[in-house]
């Protein structure tokens, strides 16, 4: 792979604190986000891996993205948190809020926490796995962007929505899945523009509402949501918790105050849950064994897999073989540390930010 | 409509209700099931309506049922409810608690419901509707009987496994979804195999594993999750907490401990929200002003819809215009209260007992 850079995850963890120190982020803002995203290269997510460094950078030309601030956590109630991200990136104020809501969730036996102000790039498993690994049951939900049609509808106005749930497993990673509400991810009908490929016939609809197979007019159209009515039905459900319930923005709103740089702000609610606050006899491990059984009896048919296989799988991988990025990735983000160092010396604006690939898929959204 | 009578919406609970008591339900259970049922047929949802009454007393053949049983309310934890419905029906079982837990989440902010040992085999969304007429956003879960194969697999695992949502709105209805997590309700396929007509592609698979439109052949084989993997990562969730969280059966536990009747028993899982607890300053009007902001730009959109919106345009109508019911259906419930009086005095089994359309619906699960 001569256009690839191999690096071991501590050295992958180590370039990408080194691009956001540089360029301006707190070390705890820096350190969140570069675990985040590192995770996701772990776990065999590219496509949130240390591609979004890039996006991490440019979002700071937004003067209302502040990348040191100070998350503040409130209680709301005795089952729910509230952290203001004030207008950092939201893997930080994820991480500061983990265990004061596990401790709640653990207190009440279910407990929610409401974030806002949060500009928010990144995969949504993370937060949900962090408090399975703590033997709890977690859901997440964010809202940023208007791409999707509503049910019957045909002008983008929901976003992409994603809806994230873990269960915890004794022993072995949790079950996981992070599923966006729209058929695909905009960042694939962006890499068939880039490829020149149709799109499948079911992702999108043009501007004037009719189905198409056309990238660029599917960029200029709506999404659809999967599974039709129903999908739609839970990217509003995503908006009305990840929006109005913790008194945030809904996507259209995130996109009416967008500034360009692809980095959208706004809210993002989880639930977390004991299961042994459920359980009769609260017997959790009465509960897990059982999940178990039905774990066993998906895998024992062909070809049936459990969501989360795959990235445990590649994480099984990485952290021995290490991974691997092009070289174009790899330089953009070295030569932002090295920019950012001569922009306090004052010379030329740095690399990333001129026109380029990175610039574009930012301005259209990821 | 000569083969239709019409009912008012009181005529038709208190058939209903005559129904079920001369079958030996109790006042309450018989109540809380003839609620139920006449709201599903006062929204139009007539699946749901009197024609799942000759289901309800045909579970009565079935030794484990209960129709006498007093649901007991125990507190788990400070936001955690548990309702064990003793193997009656779950719409006692949720009536009862749905005041205990609006307080438990007015109190924490947010409150659990975990249901065990309830036949449920009326819709989801009164449960929700319930709750959200309080103010309180609402979800709710249950799964039952194997019918729908895992992603990537091809036998029957799941439930057609329902996810119920409401989200309370000031000075009018709920804004509720209630959907199964298979591309169609059974009983749509059941309708077709009736009707002599092929189902749609991607309802179902065969046997063998193969896409099929032939309804007999769907129903030997395995539904189909909407949305494809999506949508069987929410039937796996729903399956989780709905059985394993408390400590209840999955839908293949509760295929396989199936007497016949068709009237499936397991848990069900609630969750409630209240929104002056999550909201900025407490304000829950202003989430309630916010949500109707996007409402309005989903309804701005040509044929967009919201998600209950038929069901509320039925409500409208029916209790000024009453409703119509199949002529064999009203004699057959009818029958129901008269043959019960018989069977008191030892006189022949119930006509509905007898093999027929209602048998075989019952038996292949509805």
């Amino acid at each position: 792979m001569a256009d690839a850079v191999h690096l071991s995850l501590d050295e992958a963890h180590a370039l990408a604190l080194g691009a956001l120190t540089a360029s301006g982020f707190s070390d705890d803002q820096a350190r969140a986000v570069a675990d985040t995203v590192i995770a996701a290269e772990r776990d065999g997510g590219t496509s949130h891996g240390l591609f979004r460094i890039p996006f991490y950078v440019k979002a700071l030309q937004n003067p209302d993205v502040n990348a040191r601030a100070v998350p503040e956590l409130t209680d709301r109630a005795p089952g729910v948190l509230h952290v203001d991200a004030k207008f950092g990136f939201a893997p930080l104020a994820l991480q500061m809020s983990a265990d004061p809501l596990a401790d709640k969730a653990r207190g009440n036996g279910i407990a929610a926490l409401a974030i806002n102000n949060a500009y928010h790039i990144a995969a949504l498993w993370p937060e949900v796995e962090r408090l399975a690994e703590k033997g709890l049951v977690a859901f997440a939900f964010t809202a940023a962007m208007a791409y999707v049609a509503p049910a019957g509808g045909t002008k983008p106005l929901y976003g992409t929505n994603p809806m994230a749930f873990a269960w915890p497993r004794r022993g072995r990673p949790p079950l996981v899945f992070d599923q966006a509400s729209s058929v695909t991810a905009r960042g694939e009908i962006l890499v068939h523009l880039r490829d020149g490929k149709p799109i499948p016939e079911g992702w999108a609809i043009g501007p004037d509402g009719t189905p198409t197979t056309d990238p660029e007019t599917a960029l200029a159209g709506a999404q659809l949501a999967f599974g039709g009515h129903k999908g739609a039905a839970i990217a509003l459900m995503v908006e009305l918790l990840a929006g109005a319930l913790v008194g945030d923005v809904f996507s259209y709103e995130a996109t009416a105050r967008d500034t360009g740089t692809g980095a959208p702000c706004g809210g993002e609610f989880l639930m977390a849950i004991d299961p042994a606050r459920c359980a009769p006899g609260g017997d959790a491990g009465a509960v897990m064994e059982h999940a178990e059984q039905l774990f066993s009896k998906i895998l024992e048919q062909d070809g049936a897999r459990l969501p989360s296989d795959r990235r445990f799988a590649a994480r099984a991988r990485t952290p021995r073989d290490g991974i691997h990025i092009p070289r174009s990735l790899h330089e953009s983000i070295t030569e932002m540390a090295a920019d950012a160092g001569a922009r306090r010396t004052g010379a030329s604006p740095p690399a990333h930010t001129r026109p380029g690939t990175v610039s574009t898929l930012q301005g259209r959204g990821i």
